[in-house]
């Protein structure tokens, strides 16, 4: 049996990290993932096809020009499919790549086959060629997640589709129903919305994005209500029928009825802990499938650690790899930062959502006293210019000191632009930071001094002037 | 004669934001345009018609989209002058309301008329309407900068043109010339390239931008010369004639000859002082009618201030915005703030070039040691998706505090990223900030993380290991 210091389940963002950090610091390692390649679902079906799939729409669909050349305008008369799945090909293939070529020249023995518990200290892993057993002193389980699919839907992968299945659309629906508001049925609702496909979406919350900035989610739903997305929230369903090829009809327990010629099933995600024999570790999982893990990232086994979309919430591919590097920190003994609270969450909805520090809520709840500074896209130039009239920067600050204690952005690149507010937040900077920096001209970056001027300007009139 | 606290010549970026910072602290303050409209040249002829001009470009032409569809892949078949210019006067039209609200807003008496000194304290506004003389406390010269035209060039307007008449711009030509290899000539070389037109930049200099990072450099000329730039650098053109209708012919004095459809003339730029009468003040210009002026942007007559492109470099939009503040500042009274030498320097060629803080040429003058990261945008998700393969975040930092000194982007949003690298920068942040934050995934703003990895691991082997 062949005995490794660290045994990595799962290749994804998490697994990754964890499993080169591991290889850097002498461990010997093996990768296990289900796959014959590496990535994970982050890459194979989730967050890069799906961002993909986006930029191509965006461009493609010559949105923002549209306010000049008029709402009829588009870049590419004939949108495909296959437009899109051909460019999510190429990207994952070099992606593969790129991981691989880390892997190998960190050392680390990527095995491919079904991982699962045979004893604590022991993965079996079950591939084509046969099954290996590896002895490990440390364990971090990285699965992931798989939708969680809660009623007997006609999945044919033509017209009714999770949204794993993504890479498998091979025609462009004139409607399209998605079940599930939640980020990831936005995400695609929205771009699909880009397309002229008429979406509605269904979603038994009868709100949307609660852990968002309201303001942010209603100027989300006015714009998504302009490119005619319809809500049914607070909504079941009752039953979903493939009547024909290209005719699916939803019945909704309210009553209402929905034709379309595509369903997207858009699930909640699980962790996906199924096929782990998580017993035979003296582990059990939580609700929802999830693996719980204390602050160190460790399961009740104090040697077995997971991290990633597998023990829950935030579930992003970016707060993955912190997560798989805080795991591997641990077990490593290595001294960790003080950095990762203040991480950004970002949402690839159109247009795009990001955020990092409190929201109004969380300081309304702390009884925490804040003032509100908002710049808008279109008073820059920057925003003029590439034709985003909806995108605005809200920042959050104490009215004493005016430190920052919150960003939210929604606009065209915004969860580019979230890491300059993330910054001045980690640093314990103040808005006046924005309004003494001078920032390339004309740059969306702008937006943040035009946000800072207008909270500055709503402290009492004992303010000092200086920053004006 | 009316009379005023404070009379400000000229309203582009830097007259506007003087006049706005004394009209909000109570002064009477005039602005004098000698356009019909505020904005100056800066709106008009540009910064803000050559930026949009190069997004129209960018988008129309498919650039990014040709990585994935192949090199003949057009958005557009078909661009026109008209593609490009019509944008243009669109967002033009928006800004001046921009700012002439604000001007409103604020209580500046806005005047249009040649301003120009009776004496030290008066302001002649000689319009269409007549002539006013204005009695002032303080002036501050936002005048900016006009092209210096050297030899005598047989500009019609149609077929050899000035920078200043791109909006005039009526057929796009299939070779070009550019006469001039400065910022704003390799800007208009980079951009018209992209829609395959055959440009060649004629330069006096043999080193191009040499206040740039030198690799940074190389990337440029590597990648405007894969799009047929072909640079003709220590040359001096000897005849340019106009020998028919979209048939120029320039005679170099190496003896090189170039027949093109168009020349652009992207020539030097001077302080516009000419006609400002400045002796009737007690001044006079500088070298190329630049108005010197001290740390407080005084001139010689200390109630007499200037700002803006008149003072010379760096002559951008952003830091005129950031001097017209200081000078108000400093007639006001009011304490200023501390962040302004490290202003960033953008050059939006394409791509797009930025950088903060120090470069190695700087380092190695003052002798102080350094090492430097490299990030490729193509080791990232984002870098893949958007297909940027050129470009690059380069990182130079103290080897031991490992304290950031220096950033410098070139590619896709270079002139927005590198707010991020400032905000550390400012805060005397280290790599470490990079190395231990959590972006979002996938974004550009991961490369920095890659560049302060490869910065890192060049690090002595005694290096803690903590931020691998």
């Amino acid at each position: 049996m062949d005995s490794y210091d660290v045994v990595v389940i799962g290749s994804g963002p998490a697994g990754q990290k964890a499993a080169i950090k591991c290889a850097k610091l002498g461990k010997r390692v093996a990768l296990v993932d289900r796959r014959e390649v590496v990535g994970g679902r982050c890459l194979h079906l989730g967050t890069i096809p799906s961002k993909t799939i986006r930029s191509a729409i965006i461009q493609l669909s010559g949105y923002y020009e549209r306010k000049f050349y008029g709402s009829d305008y588009r870049v590419k008369q004939d949108i495909t499919a296959q437009d899109l799945v051909f460019r999510c090909n190429a990207i994952i293939r070099r992606e593969i790549e790129v991981i691989s070529d880390m892997l190998v020249r960190n050392g680390v023995n990527v095995m491919h086959g079904e991982g699962s518990f045979l004893d604590p200290h022991t993965v079996r892993v079950a591939g084509h060629a046969g099954e290996a057993d590896l002895k490990a002193e440390y364990i971090i389980v990285c699965t992931g997640s798989v939708a969680h699919v809660t009623r007997d839907l006609p999945f044919d992968k033509l017209h009714v589709l999770d949204t794993d299945d993504i890479l498998l659309m091979s025609y462009l629906p004139k409607r399209m129903v998605i079940l599930g508001g939640g980020v990831i049925g936005l995400e695609y609702a929205s771009m699909f919305s880009l397309l002229d496909i008429e979406v509605a979406v269904v979603s038994t919350y009868t709100q949307l994005l609660p852990f968002v900035d309201r303001q942010l989610v209603e100027a989300l739903e006015n714009h998504m209500h302009r490119q005619q997305v319809r809500f049914y929230l607070g909504e079941e369903v009752s039953t979903v029928e493939l009547r024909a090829p290209q005719q699916v009809h939803v019945q909704l327990k309210s009553g209402t009825e929905l034709d379309a010629e595509m369903l997207l099933f858009a699930a909640q995600r699980w962790g996906n802990t199924l096929e782990l024999n998580l017993a035979a570790a003296g582990l059990s999982a939580g609700p929802r499938g999830i693996l719980e893990v204390n602050q160190n990232y460790q399961t009740a086994q104090p040697h077995i650690y997971a991290a990633g979309d597998v023990i829950g919430f935030p579930a992003l591919a970016s707060t993955s790899i912190d997560q798989g590097r805080k795991a591997a920190n641990h077990l490593l003994h290595v001294r960790d930062t003080p950095y990762a609270p203040q991480f950004p969450y970002g949402i690839y909805t159109f247009p795009d959502v990001s955020m990092v520090g409190d929201s109004e809520q969380e300081l309304q709840k702390r009884g925490q006293q804040y003032e509100v500074g908002i710049g808008y896209y279109r008073e820059s130039a920057r925003g003029q210019i590439i034709g985003d009239e909806d995108g605005l920067v809200k920042l959050l600050f104490d009215p004493d000191s005016r430190r920052l204690l919150g960003v939210h952005v929604i606009g065209a690149e915004a969860t580019e632009l979230i890491h300059l507010g993330q910054a001045v937040l980690i640093n314990s900077g103040t808005i006046d930071y924005f309004l003494d920096t001078v920032f390339n001209y004309p740059t969306l970056a702008e937006v943040y001094k035009l946000a800072a001027l207008n909270g500055f300007n709503k402290l009492p009139a004992s303010r000092p002037m200086d920053h004006l």
